[in-house]
């Protein structure tokens, strides 16, 4: 199983609309992928070490069997989906492919 | 839901070792933290976007009911868990805790 996260950086200067993000964004991809994803996640930060805040405003994970699947899941619907980037941030995303291990 | 993420930047004058990390760290944390662990996830870093390297070698998520509920769990033996870090790896570690919204 391979694995797809994407990393919103928590910085203050930046906008995240949360209730977009949920109730628009990740449904539509989620509906657009459709059976290719096998688990979806997201999660939002609340806070660093103690006393220190979150690196990441909001964290998504998307798990597919394997890469093949992801790029024939996504790549249909990509345009779409980056274009809708910009309804809900302006945060410079950071990419990351894993295996899932556990 | 809240949710502790690990991540152990890549870089390349560090450590991890990935084998002690599987099947020695993460079984003793398993075991120690008990059932208020409610799920457990580790990734290892492919890749970033395409033609760059993955950010994270490695990334672990530890779900419990609550904040206490992790604090229950894990401060009782943060001392061994903490220790044990060095047997596998010397990178810096980020900390994130999270609310899991999906």
């Amino acid at each position: 199983m391979i694995k797809l996260s994407i990393f919103y950086p928590n910085a203050e200067e930046k906008k995240f609309d949360k209730d977009y993000y949920i109730n628009i964004h990740m449904p539509m991809s989620i509906k657009l992928q459709g059976s290719a994803v096998r688990r979806v996640n997201v999660d939002f930060g609340i806070s660093g070490l103690p006393g220190t805040k979150a690196p990441y405003i909001a964290i998504c994970h998307f798990v597919y069997d394997s890469f093949e699947a992801f790029e024939s899941a996504f790549v249909p619907h990509a345009d779409v989906l980056m274009k809708d980037i910009a309804n809900y941030t302006d945060i410079d995303t950071i990419i990351q492919f894993s295996e899932v291990k556990i």
